[in-house]
């Protein structure tokens, strides 16, 4: 970490990048201030400036983790909704492919049962979904069989969950599949899904 | 708990399925051989000829709730693809929702980080999904747009994650969806999936 002067809001942000590069390494319950400390260089007492003990080090990180998803799949503003969608997987997929231990250890604090982790997931995964909602008007998503209501949001909301599985597994193992065709059938999973049933415009 | 005379291994499920019926109540940390013995009405000392500990009742119970679903979903051997997947996901979602705390319970434990938890949850997935290739020949599998090889399993992946996803936020909110029309949305979501990208027969 370099030593120039930075304001503490830039330090605490690059402890915080820092603690997400920690986090690819082992799992949230091994993330201690001693671990931050000794790999930042500085003192554990310093440390306690920026977070007041582990559980508060432990949110910031996962706050960061999240936030960081939201804006690097930020979609571009032209295009049809595909296209924005495609463009936010891609991004996504770069992001989860980069940090994929990190991310790894982000889901499993996020499954742990603990509600402050689960809650940090869910708005994130909240903002990601109502984002296809907002930056599409209803005729497009209409074409996608989509309606902006609760039965949308459970559809959409299903569609995440295998996002979310199918790249973690194809990570794994590609199964054969180029990433233009994890893409694309990310993409085009969720009109597949929608459509299924007759949708009841409302 | 009846007090007829049952062998030991007969007693054992019984005390299992209590395991379960508890785990509705309480998260998996707290249900303690303590607990087991109180609704039992059994001393400790008993239940420790059964389970070693209380990791081992753990493990116990969350293998009973695994073949569970894996027996409860069996498919029946007529029929097309299609309604033999509808018949196992009615049996899933009537499962899941009659157990809906403790299937919960499950699911958090699988995805707590814990490696024997998670292995216990992947091997009855994998026998849950490997089914849909088993009970069904090639020809039928391609006309879903599927085939018995690694791409296909990878999809068949994502989509059950869909499935869990959908089905435990429908309990929590039906959005308008009826049970009918949720059954149907799953199904249909499989080849919706598949056929969205063009299959390569290899």
């Amino acid at each position: 970490m370099t030593r120039t002067r930075l304001s503490p809001v830039e330090r605490r942000a690059q402890l915080l990048d820092l603690g997400m590069v920690l986090l690819a390494e082992r799992g949230l319950d091994d993330l201690s201030i001693d671990v931050l400390a000794e790999h930042a260089g500085i003192s554990r007492g310093l440390l306690y400036h920026y977070f007041s003990d582990k559980r508060d080090f432990h949110l910031a990180v996962l706050r960061r983790m999240s936030e960081e998803v939201v804006a690097i799949t930020a979609p571009p503003t032209g295009g049809t909704p595909m296209t924005r969608m495609m463009a936010s997987l891609e991004a996504y997929v770069g992001f989860v492919g980069t940090n994929r231990a990190a991310y790894a250890s982000f889901l499993r604090a996020a499954r742990s049962g603990d509600a402050e982790f689960h809650q940090i997931y869910e708005e994130s995964r909240t903002a990601l979904l109502d984002r296809i909602f907002e930056v599409s008007d209803a005729e497009e998503l209409a074409a996608l069989g989509l309606y902006d209501d609760p039965r949308g949001h459970l559809l959409v909301r299903g569609w995440s969950a295998l996002v979310e599985e199918t790249v973690m597994a194809w990570l794994e193992d590609p199964a054969g599949l180029s990433r233009e065709e994890l893409l694309t059938l990310l993409t085009a999973a969720l009109p597949g899904i929608t459509l299924a049933v007759q949708p009841t415009p409302r």
